[in-house]
């Protein structure tokens, strides 16, 4: 009970066996981009796994804001690390396939420099004379680090929060240096509210009259302004729900600890140790250091600038949010998403569905999204493909797929598709029909899709899909960024039909829709005969009470919705899925599935 | 700009005229909850308006946290009231029909006893020696106040947040002496997130080196650590909506003001103005001792405890909650109204779209919903109906009412229900159905609505409404909790039918329902012969495209879903809307909307 209470999810260990930490110093001065300049710098960092022949396996580590180098243990007799969940021989980051490096930060007080630094001009450590650093600064000093190792390209840079910060960096300004980024839980720059907290947690240990204008190195730290300061950080990494299971059950039981802080409910015994816990390992001149470098992160407050921002970006971009994150939530990620999908950049998106918060990328609960989506898109940065898995072999995975039960229009929609077109696939289910297409030859293809494991099917096979709910729009898409949009047995259970057709013939030059046809003659005699809801073994095999079906139209009526609204159709295709053949004449009669291809 | 910048919604004066102010001793000891007792209270309350001769008009305001008993000017001279919006002549709580009582609680520092009043014992300030309170004791003072002004019986009891917590204990323990409660923004207890922050901001109060055990009175107060409690305050009353609209334009831009806090962003120094405002106007020890009444306060965790809680109470009650509040957020609210659902209370429930956060309710923007709700339940408390305003009027007024359109299965409805039935409307629209049964005398009716200008409508009616959307289910009402519920015209718009039907059957002793036929003849021709999405002038008046509707089924399609299921099939009414005449014989062909009375 205690061990899952205290179990800090922030993953620092206190007292490592230091055997392992590397240390680099490179005397040239480096400048910094607020201003001023520091004479050297020193990096210590950590690295698992082997450098291969090539060179072209190495995978960079950024941590967050209290982390360091010690991502992951190196044998079974070695302290934990913070990511050990992610990061080992067999994890979703790879050490007996990867070379992994994780430096710790510049600023930090993990063994790179920073506030509590010696000064060479004073000799003194830096106090509050550290100058103020960005993460730009940040990942300069990992680029010193990369020209030291010999690494030209990085397979990966991967982290988390303030280190997705830092990935952010390498995938915008250095993205020559890199073949895929994974930033997760994080986005172009804090809310107004994240910003608020980092403020308030500095403002505490300014106001701490121990923190003595940050000189207090030889005297006793502001340890209560860094506590509070921490103890407000915790609130913010976890999710309401995942604090109200915590802490609901034994509210009025806190632990027993020796504390000078509150201890009179559980939540607070728990944010008096965590606050304790970290002033015993971290320098109050570190944290307002880093916490202000994520403060001054900024890619752009808006569309234009973002897009302005990743612009020239090279490499592929997997990015990954927590539903339930509200230090940075998923609409950071996805309007960073939406920049790049503009820019046509290769990416894939999943908002995981968590309760865990922030935190929950350093958590067990959705490592099964998290940790497989990582795997997957590491696999296939390294060219070679991921064993394909039984669920990914099953290509009617996806309820609402063109896969789904009888196959008859997926041939034909491949066929109606002109060799090397740009493809959106809305509802693109596990990728069947983008794997085809990719196999083909095409180069820009894209799938919108809801379902989660879905997605992770797609990264595995290598095909780029956004976690999106076609029925809030495609206002992200660029006017004709796509030849051609597939829409394949999905406009029957579209709640906005005009406003997602309209986004449809706005994206792409050609529309390509399947839709089962209402007016198949078995169904008119259902209804007509026997007074019956109509249903039938092929598409309409629901019930009525139970079908995800909510339009229920004939190939006649979306003729005449097309023709209404001056959409063009190019091509009437009627299949009858149950008898497996074409229908040539009166589709609107003997088709149970009839195909479209239209524009505007 | 400046002034909406620094327009603090806490809204306490920092320096009315104190003509208004009275003051009352009450010299019996008060035992506290908690232990202990003070030897004798003083209440300083200010009073509008004018208490009528049959003492029946009183309406006492509880304030939150920061608060104080300036609710509202009293004349075009005086200083702003905090809640101007909602109380004066005219207002909501209007001062012209009643007589509003807002006393300083217990525990404050803007007249009524608190840490800061002379101990008697010491001759000194109270300090940290003032003993822990509860927001029962600060009612029981409240409640002396009453006696000593002579009411017997309030009409109502308002307030939100903490204030919101003393209305539940007048709801709850002494509701024999109110007519009606209006909790607002709160809940049964703090969730573990609301309980840290309070944490967190005494840590940094107690923290303060100027805290001195909270004997502070005669040195220099801990104002630091009362300035970064109230900044932390601050975000929670705010949506992280709000805070962006608030603070994004101008990130980088600050205000220039005088402060010993961090000022690099434009939140900042929002957050260091309120800070140091709040430190001139409070005491610190009243924080603490008013924020730990907060965290003790605790109706019960769960569905039991609470019911129990609310087993006593026989006033009525309206709940208003926020939906961006996420200090108290809607969760909390609704589960008491679930308790009080449970328990048959009489409740209306509105959970108000809001981008505001906690501080809706004392802000213009929401007024619109949360006023207008507390106008129609006070007059309707007054037994003096409210103006009917025209959208009252309009009985058609939602989509899938039974009043929408034609107009024939109205009457049926009406006379399938037995006299003095209690009666649960699913979709209850603005009352109409509901208010005809309690004109009838129907004792217990309860709508459930999703519209909240519908919910306004029922409230005005006098009839009791419940926020919610049935497609949640019902899973907070009580097995054969009503004589019958109906649901009218709905059924096909439903998404779980089977289990909301489960619920019904469960809930209802009888079920009345209504749904348009597919089977009726007009819309058999039109799929048969024209091969036409069926639509007709009456019910299925939409297009495929554009319907709201999502279940296509028929006579025979729901008798089959009956019997299949043994549900009791007790009356099949079929009724031609078009034609407007009830369908004897073959209604499955004949009717285009049919009543069906059913029950497990």
């Amino acid at each position: 009970m205690d061990e899952h209470f205290f179990n800090s999810s922030d993953g620092v260990r206190s007292g490592s066996p230091l055997k392992y930490l590397r240390r680099v110093t490179f005397e040239e001065p480096l400048e910094l981009t607020m201003g001023g300049e520091l004479p050297g710098v020193t990096v210590a960092f950590e690295t698992y796994g082997r450098l291969n022949a090539a060179r072209d396996n190495a995978v960079l580590i950024c941590h967050a804001i209290s982390g360091d180098s010690h991502v992951a243990r190196h044998d079974a007799s070695d302290d934990p690390g913070w990511w050990d969940l992610a990061v080992g021989p067999g994890k979703p980051i790879d050490t007996i396939r990867n070379f992994v490096i994780c430096p710790n930060v510049l600023g930090g007080c993990r063994g790179t420099t920073g506030p509590g630094s010696i000064c060479p001009k004073t000799g003194r450590p830096y106090g509050r004379d550290f100058p103020v650093i960005t993460t730009e600064d940040m990942v300069e000093v990992q680029r010193r680090l990369l020209d030291h190792l010999g690494i030209e390209k990085l397979l990966a840079v991967v982290g988390g929060s303030a280190g997705g910060h830092q990935v952010l960096v390498w995938a915008t300004k250095l993205s020559h240096r890199v073949r895929g980024v994974i930033p997760i839980a994080t986005s172009a720059r804090l809310t107004s509210q994240a910003l608020a907290f980092d403020i308030i947690g500095r403002n505490a240990i300014l106001r701490d009259p121990n923190f003595r204008e940050g000189q207090y190195y030889d005297k006793e730290p502001p340890e209560a302004g860094l506590a509070i300061a921490r103890m407000l950080g915790h609130i913010t990494y976890l999710s309401p729900k995942a604090m109200d299971e915590k802490f609901e059950m034994d509210r009025y039981h806190p632990r027993e600890i020796q504390t000078v802080f509150e201890k009179k409910f559980s939540v607070g015994s728990y944010l008096a140790y965590q606050g304790q816990k970290f002033v015993e390992r971290f320098d109050a001149n570190s944290y307002t250091a880093l916490s202000m470098a994520m403060d001054l992160f900024d890619l752009g407050a808006d569309r234009p600038k973002l897009i302005a921002a990743v612009a020239g970006s090279s490499c592929r971009w997997l990015v990954i949010s927590f539903s339930s994150d509200w230090l940075f939530p998923p609409k950071g990620s996805r309007e960073l998403v939406d920049a790049l999908i503009a820019s046509d950049k290769k990416v894939s998106y999943c908002n995981v569905e968590s309760d865990c918060g922030h935190d929950a990328f350093l958590l067990p609960d959705d490592l099964e999204r998290y940790g497989a989506l990582t795997r997957a898109f590491l696999s296939n940065l390294n060219g070679r493909r991921p064993p394909v898995l039984p669920e990914a072999g099953r290509e009617d995975h996806h309820p609402t797929s063109i896969f789904h039960g009888a196959r008859l229009d997926y041939g034909r929609i491949l066929e109606l598709i002109p060799f090397d077109a740009s493809v959106l696939d809305l509802g693109c289910g596990n990728g069947a029909l983008l794997g085809r297409l990719k196999e083909r030859g095409h180069k820009r293809i894209l799938g919108l899709e809801l379902d989660e494991q879905a997605i992770v099917a797609c990264v595995r096979r290598g095909v780029d899909c956004i976690h999106a709910d076609m029925n809030r729009g495609l206002e992200n898409f660029g006017d004709g960024q796509f030849d051609v949009v597939v829409l394949s047995r999905t406009l029957q259970a579209v709640k906005d039909v005009e406003g997602l057709l309209e986004d449809i013939l706005r994206v792409g030059r050609q529309c390509i829709l399947s839709f089962p046809n209402f007016g198949y003659h078995k169904l008119r005699k259902m209804l007509m005969e026997q007074g019956r809801a109509p249903e039938s073994p092929g598409v309409l095999q629901y019930k009525w009470y139970n079908t995800p079906n909510r339009r229920f139209f004939t190939v006649s009526d979306f003729e005449a919705f097309c023709e209404d609204r001056n959409i063009h159709i190019h091509r009437i295709i009627g299949l009858d899925t149950e008898a497996g053949f074409e229908v040539v004449d009166h589709p609107n009669l003997g088709a149970d599935l009839a195909v479209f291809v239209i524009s505007r």
